[in-house]
């Protein structure tokens, strides 16, 4: 039967082989004689789907060894409140450029999260129309927070910000990730949720320097810290 | 190709003619001319997905509308850090049965989090070769929390704990979820990872009584309070 064309914003259309390559997998993986939905995770037939998967992220982006690829669950909603509960200590402030509906959603996690938000720069007066070219970091920000592009109103950074080396610059990459090149070397941390642009929905890459990993607050619970999930290679519990 | 005989103790072996139905949707979704993985969460076609299935263990289980059946991701995992979260202020105790390793996982993220935790009984001095028969429950306790079957230890709860009506009973189901007949009107709330006995990872089903929803703590984040899912019916973001 005929495929439609689907103008869809997401979930993302997918290619016509990797569906009939999935299908396949489906029922019997491989040649394996079951599904890979019915796979354990600590087989090592798993483990090559999902190291292949990380390695051909960092192929494909030039990432070196000084990152981690991990694939979290719960997308980029989920995201918005990882970032600070990591990465916000409560003598610091987070930073965000405030450019959408996306943005605005993920600053107001880091608020409810009871940590200082300072807004560096908005355009939200003016309809979100525009990406601001200027920006006020506060005083000994965490981070800089930005949303590479606007799936609601159109908008997207053609080019990245520049800040100080050592601030930490974060990027909420879902709706434009992998449809450009991108120079992740610039970013601290970027994630995405795979439905928008790569794959079905479930599952969210994460893409974080190893030396922010090292900057992790304490008490972060288990399944929400970035280092755990680093450190069991995205296999701490079963992959959707 | 022939399907194997799979003795995993998980994720769960399906069924071949859900498989094959799963398979055809994955291409081309009931004639529709594309993937059930590239439809939008908020199409019609998906929402009868997620509806029926909703209305398909409310049937089997004999559950009425005083409870909300939710679709969550994260995996159980991620439920043992939610239950403390919405359901432990910090002036109740959070109580467990402590019954084995996932058992003990669970109330070790209830202590992370910073909630005072209660261990009303435990096998664990015995290797977790038994289930207590007896417990005591501290004052004023927020919850008592029980994992129902043990996949490692081979335990399994046979009848249900019977505690004060005033105080919510929740399990952990997921190794023996549809496997039995359970009662869940004695229970306040139940999760269970779908991966192990009714579907592929990535999807934790939640029985929840409504009365304990008017209940959650204030400031839980948007995407780990179990109101917002029972808000949106199970859609507040791209399901897995």
């Amino acid at each position: 039967m005929e495929r439609v064309h689907n103008f869809n914003a997401g979930p993302a259309v997918l290619p016509e082989e990797v569906l009939l390559e999935a299908q396949a997998d489906l029922f019997n993986y491989k040649g394996m004689g079951l599904s890979v939905m019915e796979m354990s995770h600590r087989s090592k037939e798993y483990e090559e789907i999902i190291n292949s998967s990380h390695d051909a992220i960092k192929r494909i982006y030039g990432i070196g060894d000084d990152y981690e690829v991990l694939f979290m669950q719960g997308g980029a909603t989920l995201q918005f409140l990882t970032v600070p509960m990591n990465f916000c200590p409560d003598d610091k402030i987070a930073n965000y450029i405030n450019t959408g509906v996306w943005a605005t959603k993920a600053l107001k996690e880091a608020k409810k999260l009871g940590k200082k938000v300072h807004v560096a720069a908005s355009s939200e007066a003016d309809k979100f129309s525009y990406i601001p070219k200027e920006w006020t970091l506060s005083e000994n920000p965490a981070y800089l927070h930005i949303t590479n592009n606007n799936t609601i109103y159109g908008t997207e950074w053609h080019t990245d910000p520049v800040i100080p080396k050592e601030i930490p610059l974060i990027s909420d990459m879902s709706s434009n990730f992998m449809s450009k090149p991108i120079d992740i070397n610039k970013y601290s941390l970027i994630y995405a949720g795979a439905q928008k642009n790569i794959g079905p929905a479930g599952a969210v890459v994460v893409i974080v320097k190893k030396e922010l990993l090292e900057k992790i607050n304490t008490n972060v619970p288990t399944i929400l810290n970035y280092k755990t999930h680093a450190d069991a290679a995205s296999m701490h519990n079963t992959q959707p």
